[in-house]
């Protein structure tokens, strides 16, 4: 065990005692590389630097900064990605560039296991255009079977957020672009969580989510990927000053930068994007191949030990590991009362209603002691009906 | 002086020896307020707390919250203004609602005066409409002149970022409204610097910026203002779900909320919007007709006292404070040059080409002992050209 790299990585993150957190897949734990870097960027660069900070602290260069560290992780090559905005707002911007890359075809293809943000941009970005265009929803099981010519975009979040199920993104990929569709992949669930090969799966454009298993803070910015030969063709739909060819000349006429920053808008919120920045820290060296080991394993025995002693659970996730990403979900009718009472006893997970119970695994800063304890911890719960003892009840609404 | 209530003000900001800084309407200094909740939020909610801290922390209601406060400095109702975003996506939010609104006008009225992301991201949202929308600049003297009854919306920014020079808000905005536009108002440089009266005035939209007057910190987050009884009427472009009725009911189609907070998009940088709203504690019971006397005494006395010993510096703002923000601009040929020896000396301005020196005033922190030492400072290095000196160079480059 001394030889196990994630004993290294744990030892990075602030860790409140007596909490076992298997909620890292809606906001990661604190890297405490993360929060020195904050109080730095606050004392010495905010407080004492002032303006001067933008060159002198390097905010002006965090953007690109944080998007090759991210890329590095998503199989994305230097100078494809960016650190931007939400993910909400990075996918208006690929998917109106796509659909605009796409034309005349007008069908946006995604799923209904899809994130409902994604959906509901979707839907804004059709409705804007104004030219017909429409988002088609099927079964994410569905979605290879309804790609064909008529689809301009196919949109998908290649983890489900309530099942963890995976979808074959070079499967769907390849096929989508066989068929002269556009790729957009929504890797919110992924990025740090698995490995992904954007590039070698030929995807056209990504975006995805900072303060997951990214660990970048509570909103952290997020981040948007496009193929480096796409870039000079997109035409960005948020044409801020920070995606100007020459921001600080303050021309009256918009001229995109000629990289992946013509992708950016506004300026960006610093702290945010350096606790981000510091949060990154904690992957170097990792290898993601291991990490996925790790990540599979902790899942694995966290379900062969609430499948051996509660049968009332319903594994609500893959049971192949390989179409799971790091999470595990159960479907319990008493479910939303079950995690209450966990969340109470300090083991941390979250609700999806009508009745699954999620549990995240972040191979960072969890480790098999915690799966030990969070089980043990949710099968005395169910075999004792804990929840029905007002003492047992959450102190705190978790969403 | 001891009943001064910006020494009270002034007192509540971390200001580094040795510098006077005048530069806050480009990065205001940091509040102490700021800096202490920022650490609280990193050690006791991100920490501590973890998923929890959305509703242990009220990280939930922050953008309602903030945009509250921000309204309270603004002429702003309750429920009218959110934080939220970058200026750039606000103003995209607000021009395309409003474009939606005027239909079928299509012209959009600004003026080169205006700072240029906001006609970037005209120019943007007119291309993507795809309607013949077209964007007309005039020069900031003639936007009266050339409102009719052809103009869907003008947008204006109130203070111009270069000269201070101050659009008469309530006249066009009045004037606009007669003839059928619809107004947005960009704040950047007004909220926290000068009274507002977005309600008494009729403004439809106003946007405005969290890191220079509100001193919310690098990249704050930004605000958006709608009128209340179109808040039902709009449709927002940037449809993401914390905008929705119902973002924890992850429905898959789209629900606008019913208010303000429709205007809202993706997850907000929380570190970020947790400094602008401590930041905003140091305005609480300053009273906004008092701040602008103050500004308006500061400004006064920096311009003659530099007007008195260097006429080679050519006031670049309006000689009528009322026509002027809380800034001071001159030009002058070697405005650059003199602007690296200033700050090599510790006065803290800017430069925007191709000649003017930006000063800028912000009452909370700035007094007359800084107005009178910067001013001697800079009369030095003009009468002796001090930028001629090797010794002298800048350290820092300043954008």
């Amino acid at each position: 065990m001394s030889a196990d790299p994630f004993q290294r990585t744990r030892a990075m993150f602030e860790l409140p005692g007596g909490v076992v957190y298997l909620d890292g897949n809606s906001l990661g734990a604190m890297p405490k590389s993360a929060r020195e870097r904050v109080r730095r960027e606050l004392n010495e660069s905010w407080g004492r630097e002032l303006i001067r900070a933008w060159n002198t602290a390097g905010w002006i260069d965090l953007p690109a900064k944080v998007g090759d560290r991210i890329g590095a992780l998503i199989g994305a090559p230097k100078g494809s990605v960016v650190a931007s905005d939400s993910t909400s707002i990075n996918l208006f911007k690929a998917l109106a560039a796509a659909l605009e890359l796409a034309a005349p075809r007008k069908v946006v293809l995604s799923d209904t296991g899809n994130f409902p943000t994604d959906l509901y941009v979707a839907e804004g970005v059709c409705r804007l255009l104004g030219q017909g265009h429409t988002l088609k929803l099927v079964d994410p099981e569905a979605v290879e079977g309804a790609l064909d010519e008529g689809v301009a975009v196919i949109m998908l979040t290649e983890v489900d957020y309530r099942s963890g199920r995976l979808h074959d993104m070079r499967l769907l990929t390849e096929k989508a672009k066989a068929l002269g569709a556009l790729v957009i992949w929504d890797l919110a669930h992924s990025a740090g969580a698995l490995p992904v090969d954007l590039a070698g799966c030929g995807a056209d454009f990504a975006v995805g989510c900072g303060y997951k298993y990214l660990n970048g803070g509570p909103g952290a910015p997020a981040f948007i990927y496009v193929r480096p030969d796409l870039q000079d063709c997109v035409a960005p739909a948020l044409s801020g000053w920070m995606g100007h060819a020459a921001p600080f000349a303050f021309e009256l006429g918009y001229r995109p930068a000629p990289s992946i920053d013509r992708l950016r808008a506004g300026t960006p919120p610093v702290l945010s994007l350096a606790a981000l920045d510091a949060a990154l820290d904690v992957f170097e060296g990792v290898n993601m191949l291991a990490l996925r080991d790790r990540s599979i394993a902790l899942c694995e025995d966290f379900i062969h030990r609430i499948e051996a002693e509660c049968p009332e659970l319903k594994l609500a996730s893959p049971r192949d590991p390989k179409a799971r990403g790091s999470q595990v979900s159960f479907r319990f009718a008493e479910g939303y009362a079950a995690m209450q009472a966990l969340i109470a006893r300090g083991v941390i997970g979250d609700f999806r209603a009508p009745d699954v119970m999620r549990f995240g695994f972040a191979p960072l800063y969890v480790g098999f002691a915690d799966v030990e304890l969070a089980a043990r911890t949710l099968i005395e719960i169910v075999r004792r009906r804990l929840w029905d003892r007002p003492e047992h009840h959450a102190r705190n609404k978790v969403t």
